[in-house]
């Protein structure tokens, strides 16, 4: 197992990433390669107090963040450190890129190296959340800002697989991101996007609130790219805020903090549930290889486990298996029993 | 100021409603009308022990719950509790309405009986969440899962009037709930509805994400409907969640629980400020009358907060301001010098 670490993404970089790298390493017993200008990775390294080894992949510097132009500059830079990290997959020298870089450069990257799996008409983007109840997949959670139903379709379909084949869940059960549970309720895409995902070869349970997702009633929450950012979003937010009341709350007196000095060890393990930098990562899926996207202000910590994430879903058989399920046409349903 | 209630709207009316009732006529000195088949509200309020006085307006039941058909059944019963309350406002006999009854429900009934207010395309559901740092008002939480970029200019506008004059906003700062804060990102409509409201009389101060709505940096967040009630329902579903947490954490061993016992008061008021009954209800803009709508799930407390909130609207002069200010058609920026 060897992972291609874009060491140059994300706002941390190349300090934190160069850090993650080695802690990865170190616990999971790995390869991984850092991708970058070898003279800042070098001294990077020289830094870090560790006897974990990493080997350092010579590549250019990021890629310019200039959203609109993203596209075409990730074409003109092909030995930026992303693009040379997607090659190292597309060439089978690694199994997995990860990068905390900017999403939209890492998806073109993705695009232009790796190319999309036959098949797939929208490679979307998927998070893990880890309640406590159950771990859930969003899926698109921004890749995708306007959507067909035929795309939410796919999008079921790759977070079942993703479930399914990565996490061992047998059978999936997939929800449709909605304003009521209802059938009846939902806007134009939604109502269409119901219909289409009872015909398709889903465990579909229907709608699902917002206020239940993190429930653990279904695996896979499918949505719209622009929808599934705004509830991520929102989710991060306010269990921020709500941990900051709980913390102001505790500090507000004397014979709280005194209280709140036996709380302590407890209520980190708490909070350490609800922070992104344990969810590890986002996954890029229908695309020709793991390629796992990291928060941008991830630290080492982060880097870690998003190294950990696209780990997984690289010892698991997921683009094999998307590959020969997405590749075939589907039959369908009415014209089944002609074939 | 005289509040009409629909006692029969809610799970659990007519028992909690009629509770509410009278904890907001005793605690605010206001009169309250409860709206519901007599019998039945007189047996409610003899299990009441209060020296608080409500009085009773007779009608007829509520109305059935058939999401489908939920227009028509409100126009074929012009006895049920909803459109008798609603009558009492349109003709000068209360000056607001409350319910927790079915959202659609309250809507069609304020539609029939109040109208719309001139110049409003699309009436809207306001949220007002009470956060620490300050006061957001989310606008459209699910009344119009389809929008236009018209509309949600005009939920800026509504949402921007309600601040100023309900709660005391100078120049209410508008925010467009949207996948990123540059003007570059969006889907189809918020692309279109952003360039919109930089043309609107607005102190439209952008885009913000879903991780900043609580962070007290616009007054008003406007968004289409769908998104909007996504957006609440998955802030509450965590709020929920995170609270959980922390409590599980609190009694998951002797030693913490012992400091709980201190922390208990601390953190019942964090706890407090999470809780929808303390937000006491939506505010429906664009009719001809203030009409809060209270959660399905709403307790006496729940209700006498909703009345609190319906009776801070109906004294402010919103509606009448609102009159003034949607029935003259707003002159175009373009044209404002050719008189």
């Amino acid at each position: 197992m060897r992972i291609a670490l874009d060491a140059m993404g994300g706002d941390l970089a190349p300090a934190e990433p160069v850090k993650g790298a080695l802690l990865a390493a170190k616990e999971y017993g790995i390869d991984v390669a850092i991708v970058g200008p070898r003279a800042r990775l070098e001294a990077e390294l020289i830094k870090q107090p560790t006897d974990a080894r990493v080997q350092i992949v010579d590549a250019g510097e990021t890629i310019a963040m200039d959203e609109d132009d993203i596209a075409r500059e990730v074409r003109r830079n092909p030995e930026a450190a992303i693009n040379v990290a997607m090659a190292l997959v597309r060439d089978g020298k690694a199994d997995a890129v990860v990068s905390a870089g900017n999403t939209g450069a890492v998806m073109a990257s993705a695009f232009f190296v790796l190319g999309r799996i036959p098949g797939i008409e929208r490679p979307a983007v998927g998070m893990l959340l880890p309640y406590n109840s159950a771990d859930v997949f969003l899926i698109d959670v921004g890749a995708n800002v306007d959507c067909r139903a035929s795309h939410i379709v796919q999008f079921g379909e790759m977070g079942s697989a993703y479930m399914e084949r990565v996490r061992g869940v047998k059978n999936p059960r997939v929800g449709l991101l909605n304003n009521g549970e209802e059938s009846s309720k939902g806007n134009e895409l939604t109502l269409e996007a119901h219909e289409k995902l009872k015909e398709a070869k889903l465990n579909f349970i229907g709608n699902i609130e917002g206020a239940h997702v993190h429930k653990g009633v279904v695996d896979v929450v499918v949505t719209d790219g622009f929808t599934g950012n705004i509830a991520l979003k929102v989710g991060e937010g306010i269990a921020d805020y709500v941990l900051q009341q709980v913390r102001a709350v505790i500090k507000s007196s004397v014979l709280y903090t005194g209280a709140a000095v036996l709380l302590k060890p407890a209520l980190r393990r708490a909070f350490k549930s609800m922070r992104y930098e344990e969810y590890g990562g986002a996954n890029l899926l229908g695309v020709n290889g793991v390629v796992v996207i990291g928060h941008g202000r991830s630290d080492g910590m982060a880097v870690k486990n998003a190294i950990r994430v696209a780990r997984e879903a690289a010892s698991s058989g997921l683009i094999e298996q998307m590959r020969a399920s997405f590749s075939k046409p589907p039959a369908p349903s009415s014209l089944s029993s002609g074939g």
